[in-house]
């Protein structure tokens, strides 16, 4: 089971789906699909943070409700055994919503702090972050990326995800005249991600038989 | 004129709010606070990206709702003349209201892509993030901040602002045990805030006194 929080759909539609289908279509096993743009995570509220350190008998009718939504994602979260993110880029950082979801998700003694290490440990994950403009090497965002290098540290470090990432980058090349000189480079970076996608998938395949 | 949205409660509570104090008791300017723990900004939404290109004559109503939250919160931005953010850290990113915030703020021809540069450029703009744990060297999450480079990265390079940035770190070494011995740099790091922020105050009120 992969489950799915995707961005927004502008990037969702125009350039994050492509390479996660990919993915998907070399995948046979069951996938349970949240889309964050269509049902979108509250941001985590005083209320939820006060849920977390509250007996639920005590709950008031706020915190009950915001530790419910947390105990929802939550046992998506953990109910899967791979997963795959699509989290584009918006202003060099990832969108809010994604953010919300991390911080719903990421609870004390459910999530992560837990004697053991974290429930999701060593689980594989892969994230495709699209973006319109490009952050590698002679691109004017060189060096800017602050959605991957966060990703990455986040879901290792506090979920325990063994994540690999990948990036196809300057997808408004085609559609913005200015960029029209990159428009190669992006079809590579498409490709690329398309491969990978498809590399990635059988190799969770092959993970989650053992 | 200040702009101030803030973080989450719990943390503003206990931990941004003093610094960013010790600023507004020595600026005696006025101040304008938006409180994003109070009054949360909701996620960046498709009708939102769609109302950017979309003549307002013939925005649909769900965009024009939309496009009002937008058109509120940058006039309030381009409104004021310098800035004090109090962006506490969540998972080692900003929280994802913080987040919404920019991404309403940041829109192309409004706050930012014109052809003499963004409306805010060269106003100055401070960033308190304060954090329960610490990130400087010899501390767990030494390299893992993801809030502040992001921020002095879009503030500056999207948004024009002049960016001084400072971390009360440690804020739970007082409260959690485990955390204890590390107390004392809790302590420097929280005064260094509270002299750093008195000096900004008076910088801020020179440069726009200019």
């Amino acid at each position: 089971m992969t489950a799915l929080p995707t961005g927004l759909r502008r990037l969702r539609a125009q350039h994050g789906d492509p390479a996660a289908r990919s993915l998907r279509n070399t995948w046979d096993a069951p996938v349970v699909h949240r889309d964050l743009a269509a049902s979108p995570v509250p941001h985590l509220s005083a209320a939820g943070i006060a849920a977390w350190g509250t007996d639920p008998a005590r709950h008031s009718a706020e915190q009950a409700a915001a530790a419910a939504v947390q105990d929802e994602l939550i046992d998506q979260f953990l109910g899967a055994s791979a997963y795959l993110f699509a989290v584009p880029m918006y202003n060099l950082t990832m969108p809010s919503v994604f953010k919300a979801w991390l911080d719903q998700v990421i609870v004390k003694g459910r999530s992560f702090g837990l004697p053991d290490g974290p429930p999701a440990s060593g689980r594989p994950a892969l994230v495709v972050s699209a973006r319109g403009g490009g952050c590698g090497p002679g691109t004017p965002n060189h060096g800017k990326d602050f959605v991957v290098p966060a990703l990455e540290t986040i879901l290792h470090d506090l979920l325990g995800l063994e994540v690999t990432s990948f990036t196809p980058e300057l997808t408004m090349a085609p559609v913005v005249p200015a960029l029209a000189h990159l428009v190669p480079i992006h079809k590579a970076s498409l490709t690329d991600a398309h491969q990978q996608a498809r590399r990635r998938a059988e190799k969770f395949r092959d993970q989650i038989a053992v």
